[in-house]
């Protein structure tokens, strides 16, 4: 990778990334918000790895971290803001710091990260927009450091590969991923039960809530959209919330014919977060984009305020025309 | 692997049954019936194989083949009984040859499999139960063939292994798994497509037979068991049926808690097929022998006949003692 300057972001290789790892010291690692299993996996296996070779380093994440992931996401130690190093994983936009914005928007000198669309705000940038996961490229600096991996970063570095390409599964996936997989597969890491707690553990009351949503379902568009609203009260009659509710987006997406699937969840009384999941080739961060979001070109999301009804429409409105400009004549909604 | 004699039964290692599929011609190549992505991946991994080194070689399903698998399973030449090599794959029971096994079950020179149930019904046999996928174990005697791959035989090697490890998700899984998967994406695979129309592609109408699956589930002995029941009312309601209906069972597997997920699946008026999906130390395979089925120890099915009440009561007999036996006191049902 060309080493570039731009808005003052220094743009690293790999070889420069992991000298820096193993020059400074102690390490202030962030995640985003609304932690994923790449954010959390990325930066547990680096904080493992510093401390491999030494380094003082904490976790600290914007958000309470689910308990689902306490395999590898243990309580770390405090290091003091002073003279810390601060490195920020999988966070493509210092927005995304969410509660950790004020303290450390501006001070962050190392992003790791694997998203295009970084918007280049730390000091220094390692970006493979080619990994199918942080945590690929994680593995790949840890190899390039000559850090002894263990049992407990291999399961960190297996889980954000696993949960960010749906299990091997999406069109991130590449040679490498599953060469970098074999490798992992040397530890002790139950990889058949990190993905039964990553894929396969839905609670019984989100059984009920996925009931309720297939109820509520919308076809749109010759059926080439579909649309699942996730109200306030069915979080509330279920007792569903937050991250629990990740998997409805995918029902979205597995639907035969569906090229946009949305989900609109409710999040206040006038507010919602909609996710979009799109196949090629409709563009879901240019339709996020528009709704004040961004993302990925198959999965984005935006947090759109209204009423459902108000919000489904400017949903279906962006959808509609990204449809009809690459599907003719489906123009015209059901 | 040693070279063992059983039942007449020859065991033949990679180098025996390479050497074996070299030295004869006019191939008349077995799946099992209900085909899915193993039998047929592997299937037509070998026969384009043997027609890349100029052999006679055709494939026969006792069932219709799913459109689904139209990227690789494309009409075979026809081969003349006479003289021709009978080779089974991915059949680990003579029964399971379905409407051929009538015509083929007695003359079956070579089975190719990776189930460790495998009855040796077949002359010779080449068995690695440590495959994820007999996909996997094909890849591995192509390579002792010294034959080139293509795209399309790619193609078919990966949907053997996808479909019967969830996408690389359970515990068959191995280092070798992921190793082989890597060395297939250097051919033209287009594996998100692959794994779009293998795992994410429910039909409209499926998605509304999930729903009443989903009004009918039964939780059991303190929700460690989860029964889904599949009437043949609502298969006509929704026009659903056969291998559509696959993915049910993978709910069952998907609750939290639950140990052993039972799919009771009308296939007749007064009969059930039971498709049983389990979690250590539960095994389904034991059960589904007590029911006089079959299958591998995390995933196993049968066929019982009766009202679908008496089918539910035998299933549960079965799992509830099952699950007794390893979880002491919570032998009550609810």
């Amino acid at each position: 990778m060309r080493t570039k300057e731009s808005n003052g972001c220094k743009r690293l290789n790999l070889r420069q990334t992991a000298a820096y790892l193993k020059k400074h010291n102690n390490y202030i690692i962030l995640t985003h918000a609304s932690p994923d299993g790449d954010t959390l996996g990325s930066a547990y296996a680096l904080y493992y790895a510093l401390n491999e070779i030494g380094k003082t380093a904490c976790v600290v994440c914007p958000d309470v971290i689910p308990k689902k992931y306490d395999y590898f996401a243990r309580p770390t130690d405090h290091v003091s803001r002073e003279n810390a190093t601060v490195v920020a994983v999988d966070v493509a936009d210092v927005r995304l710091l969410g509660s950790l914005q004020e303290e450390f928007g501006g001070v962050v000198q190392l992003c790791i990260d694997h998203h295009i669309s970084n918007t280049e705000y730390a000091e220094n940038l390692y970006l493979d927009a080619s990994a199918a996961a942080t945590a690929e490229s994680m593995y790949e600096l840890l190899m390039q450091m000559r850090v002894n991996i263990n049992d407990i970063t291999a399961k960190a570095i297996y889980t954000g590969i696993a949960t960010d390409t749906g299990c091997f599964k999406y069109s991130n996936v590449t040679e490498k991923t599953h060469n970098i997989a074999a490798k992992l597969y040397e530890f002790n890491i139950d990889a058949a039960e990190i993905n039964r707690l990553m894929f396969d553990t839905k609670s019984k009351k989100l059984l009920q809530l996925e009931r309720m949503v297939l109820d509520a379902a919308e076809f749109h568009f010759d059926d080439r959209c579909i649309l699942l609203p996730v109200t306030e009260k069915m979080q509330t009659e279920t007792g569903c919330s937050g991250t629990e509710l990740e998997g409805i987006a995918v029902i979205s997406r597995s639907v035969d014919g569906v090229k946009a699937g949305v989900t609109v969840k409710q999040t206040d009384t006038e507010e919602f977060k909609v996710s979009l999941r799109t196949y090629p080739p409709i563009d879901a961060s240019a339709i996020c984009k528009q709704l004040g979001g961004g993302g990925h070109i198959s999965a984005a999301g935006a947090s759109v305020k209204g009423s459902l009804e108000e919000v489904k429409q400017a949903v279906l409105r962006a959808v509609g025309k990204a449809l009809e400009e690459s599907y003719a004549g489906i123009t015209a909604d059901k």
